[in-house]
């Protein structure tokens, strides 16, 4: 036990380092100065280049090598896994192009935002040609190494031991289902979504209040967490230290609120992680796929539903006045309008995967080589034609509307829909298993669906692989059906 | 010069380093929630034990000795003899030792704000008692190696070059005239100083729009940096992205206003430093008493007295209603009224002095041993009796009210005494070259002031030592009889 504990104190360290980072990207993207960046960029950099040099040491080496010769319990053997899959993944990149990548990442971000704010993708490409370039270095190497493609090894750093085998499945089903699953929608609500929509002015400060309702029933703890604004809503900081942004739209205080419940639900996730390990990889959360469920489970299956609706009425009436429109039947249809639209983030949860499809396709491509640059808009603008219909008629509302390429996060995206896929099969067996909880969820009373989360989910940390985790949660593997039920049900009748 | 360009390199990592550090502390006392304090000093332990690790390696050490034997010109040289000077002090003391002195004050300041807020003194000595026995060992320690006093040792850090013999005679100067001068002044108020008191409630939102209007009119960079609100004012993050902040009274905006203008005195010397230079020793402020000497400067010379009142009264009528008290003679009367009070950053610029020798002697018996954690209330308080003729009814009026000596700066307050001395100094010499200095303040124009101290002082970095670079800018050696004309006249007129 001697050398695990060391290993554990190293690692300990590689993590606090890493959290050092969050706090710098938190910064980065809801306080820092504009003229900052460059700076910024430099910090990061080191900061990456001295956890990759810890991360990928031979010193761990010997560590590792050494601890697996104890005698270790699950749980430690489990960490101990974690940690060498880390330290391969580490090992097989050179700190120069862990650092290289993260420069020109830091770079092409900031890059990005002026882009997409001037519409300009000549001036993105310019900067992402570097990210793409050295991020397939990256998948490359890792590819020969651990003998997958070079898109899987990119993969396995959000979604662990996932394969985009059982991604090509599930999306192919989706595509089979959804073109026309939304045209009958769209037709459906013609004649069953009349609403008032919402035309009045929301002031900032009242749909925070709002959104601060919603984060304390749920259980966010304030004294380990914030709640501040930026660009795109995210989750961020440590899970000591976890901080929710959100953006004000004054005309519209549902896009705040969804944007504050979804991250609400990416930050209990973080705040309810077991403490004891904290530091260490068993003790983070099982990957993106399995963080997004959590955080969909609550924007979707709890927020965009009536008993939900029933309850946040009252609060968005006390807030915004007693208004017809801010009846739970009105709100239910104006949340759950489905429609056509360019943007991700503002989409609704039927069309959602066709953009998330859209994406994983096109990273592919990049990934294989099989796509250049230059061809990313129009490849775009054609699959949104041909699954969803309608084509961007500029970059910004199109291929520049993401952060995630520019930041170098190739392999993301498919953890949106396969984690929506999951949260419509995590809310339907606590349905089956929570006494009257649609009732306690329309009387504001959240405990036992946050205390079922906290129990099968939370509180194990990595101890499971995501797709052991969901089927010990839940008695089953990913299901595309539950959640292509649940969208019928709700959107056909 | 090829080794040299490695060490400016190796250097410049360290900067990288530091800074991050420095956004952490902002962050620290600006954001964080209250819960991640122990996140936060373990973050900040192993960023210093880094830091440490690299600013005393032997890497460092033969880089330093190689460079010594190149062609460098005058300002390589000066930045030579800074790293290594830089390089000593860190040697001096183990990683272990700095790192845990970092988690001691981390802690002990959280503490701090904790005992303070609840005037537990007891309770803060607790985790003072580890960060001042660490705090001796580290001055015996470099005592021993450089030959100097322990406090002198510790001084160093702040004011470079500094002894504590050239503060103990301006101090002793000052504590022969200061004590009778404030009875005359206060006497000659009572005469001389009938104003009308602020009786209104000034909004945060208009306190920080005037606060804005100063910064911007004294050429603080909004696009490199940040105004902020914290329990202190202070002046952080890097020359790349000055942060700082203030605290409002919604009874009394001049208080937040000197906090900002003071803050901006210290955020444009930022902003101003050689950029070229940036990432070196030799770029760097010349220590804490220059940098004290330009926020006094600001504060002091500039903020409270007749030019700047008579301009910046229009704007206090703009955001507060054109009211008999917003009067140039009245607020002029208000800012400038002496009394004897308990805390120092609340302190008008005669007494403020006292409460820092006060500081001063207890410090250097701290350091020295002769003076115990549980004997610090009963010195303060009669000091502050004995000089000022009050006595403290509680810790938190008392040795309780700073942040200093919890977060480990011991040594750090002779800058704002000897600063405030510079200060006086600097702007008596502005006012002989700068043609109709005084006219150009009363209408909003202080271009000509911030660029001499441009020119002056803050373009030079570190190139010279901070006495020489006062004698280059004025002419003359530190001179108290300047500050005390400067005070008479003002006072006694």
């Amino acid at each position: 036990m001697h050398t695990y504990n060391k290993l554990c104190k190293y690692i300990a360290e590689t993590y606090y380092l890493s959290s050092i980072g969050s706090i710098l990207s938190w910064d980065s993207s809801v306080v820092m100065p504009k003229k900052s960046g460059v700076e910024r960029a430099e910090q990061t950099s080191i900061l990456t280049e001295l956890i990759h040099n810890k991360l990928s040491s031979s010193e761990l080496g010997d560590l590792i090598a050494a601890a697996k010769e104890e005698d270790l319990n699950q749980i430690e053997k489990t960490n101990l896994e974690l940690i060498e899959k880390n330290y391969n993944h580490t090992k097989a990149i050179s700190t120069e192009l862990a650092s290289e990548f993260s420069r020109a990442t830091s770079l092409c971000e900031l890059a990005w935002r002026q882009a997409r704010h001037e519409n300009n993708f000549p001036e993105f490409a310019k900067y992402f040609d570097k990210v793409l370039k050295l991020q397939r270095e990256i998948a490359h190497i890792k590819a020969e190494k651990f003998g997958t493609s070079p898109y899987d090894a990119l993969l396995d750093s959000y979604d662990p031991y996932r394969k985009s085998s059982t991604i090509d499945q599930v999306f192919s089903n989706l595509l089979q289902f959804l073109p026309q699953f939304i045209d009958e929608v769209i037709e459906h609500q013609k004649v069953h979504n009349n609403h008032i929509a919402l035309t009045g002015s929301y002031s900032k400060d009242k749909q925070k209040q709002l959104g601060i309702i919603c984060m304390e029933h749920f259980g966010f703890n304030f004294d380990a967490g914030r709640l501040d604004e930026s660009m795109h809503p995210f989750c961020g900081g440590t899970p000591s230290d976890v901080r929710i942004t959100t953006r004000y739209d004054e005309k519209d205080f549902i896009s705040s609120l969804m944007g504050i419940v979804h991250e609400t639900g990416h930050a209990i996730y973080q705040q309810n992680l077991p403490k004891e390990y904290i530091t260490q990889p068993v003790g983070a959360a099982a990957g993106m796929t399995i963080h997004e469920s959590q955080s969909l489970l609550i924007e979707k299956q709890l927020c965009k539903n009536r008993p939900f609706i029933n309850w946040i009425s009252k609060h968005i009436k006390d807030q915004f006045g007693n208004k017809q429109e801010f009846g739970a039947d009105n709100l239910h249809k104006l949340i759950n309008k489905v429609s056509r639209s360019f943007i991700r983030v503002d989409a609704d949860e039927v069309t959602y995967p066709i953009h998330i499809i859209i994406r994983y396709n096109i990273e592919k491509s990049m990934i294989d080589g099989n796509l250049q640059i230059n061809d990313i808009p129009q490849a775009w603008n054609d699959a949104m034609e041909k699954y969803l219909g309608i084509r961007p008629k500029n970059y910004s509302d199109g291929c520049l509307q993401d952060i995630h390429w520019p930041m170098g996060a190739i392999g993301y995206f498919p953890s949106y829909t396969l984690g929506a896929v999951m949260a419509s099969q995590f809310y339907h067996t606590i349905k089956q298993s929570v006494d009257n909880l649609e009732d306690k969820i329309e009387q504001g009373n959240f405990k036992d669906l946050f205390n079922w989360l906290k129990d099968n989910v939370h509180c194990k940390g990595s101890i499971y692989k995501p797709d052991t985790l969901l089927e010990n949660a839940i008695g089953g593997p990913i299901d595309i059906e539950i959640f292509k039920n649940y969208l019928k049900q709700k959107y056909l009748q």
